[in-house]
């Protein structure tokens, strides 16, 4: 049977690179044939799995420069069905890439903010006078460059190969150690594993509504490894929160602190347990 | 002596009418005269106050649908000497521009990805084919109008008189009590108030590292009314935190807090206590 995984696209993007990696790691341990299905956007790409039009989706959730991607949170609030299989850590280094011949030639910069992003303190010494143009995606900067001979796109190694184009630079972002994880979800239970992710929301806006379902994790020694708020949407000032615990929700521990927690929030969602996996750059 | 007030630009966007708004209160109180000076992006427009080439400056913090503004949190830590004077809130209603008579003839809508995220559903009703293109600023998407005689912009009202051009829906956000907050920032003291906000980095990744500085202020019954993590940038799963708190660290009992505070963090940043003053729209 093949197993169809979708992703944000189009091929090219590091969402791409990421979701090849797992596809690798699944053929090694368990010969799955897999389809790779390139989606337009982070909720349609886990609204696909939620709707049994794919059977897994790997989608970004944090960088190590730029933070959050907070649609993903949002979609997998919204979403409710989906539960987290496996946590990615791809390295992200990028290429500027161009038909001209020399930097000074270039009077326009394409990319995906979060690429801009990263790669600021470069383009600042190197590129100080170029326009920056956003872009729904690393991929589609690329596509730019077809319309425009005096422009440049960063985007990926394995993008500038796809389309035949040269890299005039690289690697141009700021920090070497500059990474993204990923998350892989699908409908089916998660499997455990040494990370745990949730969201809730607070029943009232009082002093300690955050600090008292903290307190429960921290009373038992449990480390949190993540904390992000994001708007419920009602109105200004009221937040959903979305933490990632260091611990296996399979142990009677964890899930009496579950249990307790759920006398502190008002939506508790559970989106499983799940281990880590480093990726190799190329 | 006329007070100069950064805002991110260029006009017609939604910091210039909270800029405005600022300016016409501070006339108001004070008769001082004011001059608005847009700037490119949000980093820019806090150093140029950081660096005294202006004396204020007015800057996106949240909005009630997509959440935190990262840019403005992460220059107001780097650059450490700005104080926070006052918020404003600002309700949004985006306008839909363009020279189309019909709605069925527009290809493209170009607007600021916040702006997009807050019509995404009138969009996906009224326009579920076109194509959508992310802009550095909802008025740069009007300006992207001149070239494109099939495109729409999504912006303000006063963009589309700056630029007289045609509103041909209004408003489309959807929700109508969509808005945003901005903070006034300058090199001054801030002048005290009922709202409190800093930034801290916690001495090391263990359990209660966050739940401790929590509970500092919920022993006390002092209330929260955000947090925002953001990534330190050293490297992945290491945070800033960002809270607003409900008190005036002119108080003695704050100020104890914030004294034992000091011991379960990192590096403190207190950036001022200021009152939310609400503008009205159009």
């Amino acid at each position: 049977m093949t197993v169809s995984i979708a992703y944000l696209g189009p091929p090219g993007t590091y969402s791409e690179a990421a979701a090849i990696a797992y596809v690798d790691q699944l053929q090694q341990d368990t010969g799955e044939e897999c389809l790779l299905c390139p989606y337009p956007s982070i909720s349609q790409t886990l609204r696909a799995v939620a709707r049994s039009q794919a059977q897994r989706a790997v989608v970004p959730v944090e960088n190590s420069l730029e933070g959050s991607v907070p649609m993903t949170l949002d979609a997998l609030w919204q979403l409710d069905s989906l539960q987290i299989q496996r946590a990615l850590v791809l390295p992200i280094s990028h290429a500027l890439i161009s038909p001209v011949q020399e930097l000074s030639a270039i009077k326009t910069v394409y990319s995906h903010p979060q690429a801009l992003a990263q790669c600021q303190g470069w383009l600042e010494q190197f590129l100080p006078a170029v326009q920056l143009i956003p872009t729904n995606s690393t991929t589609e900067a690329v596509q730019q460059l077809e319309g425009d001979r005096f422009a440049a796109a960063i985007s990926s190694q394995r993008a500038a190969e796809l389309y035949d184009l040269p890299i005039i630079a690289f690697p141009i972002n700021d920090r070497p150690d500059n990474c993204t994880r990923f998350w892989v979800v699908s409908l089916q239970p998660s499997p455990g594993g040494a990370y745990t992710s949730l969201g809730f929301s607070v029943p009232a806006n009082l002093p300690g509504a955050l600090s008292q379902p903290l307190q429960v994790f921290a009373s038992r020694g449990i480390n949190l490894s993540r904390i992000e708020s994001r708007p419920t949407k009602r109105s200004l000032g009221e937040y959903l929160f979305f933490l990632d615990l260091e611990c296996d929700s399979r142990k009677s521990s964890v899930e009496s602190a579950f249990q307790e927690l759920r006398s502190h929030t008002e939506t508790l969602k559970i989106f499983g347990s799940y281990d880590f996996v480093a990726i190799k750059s190329d």
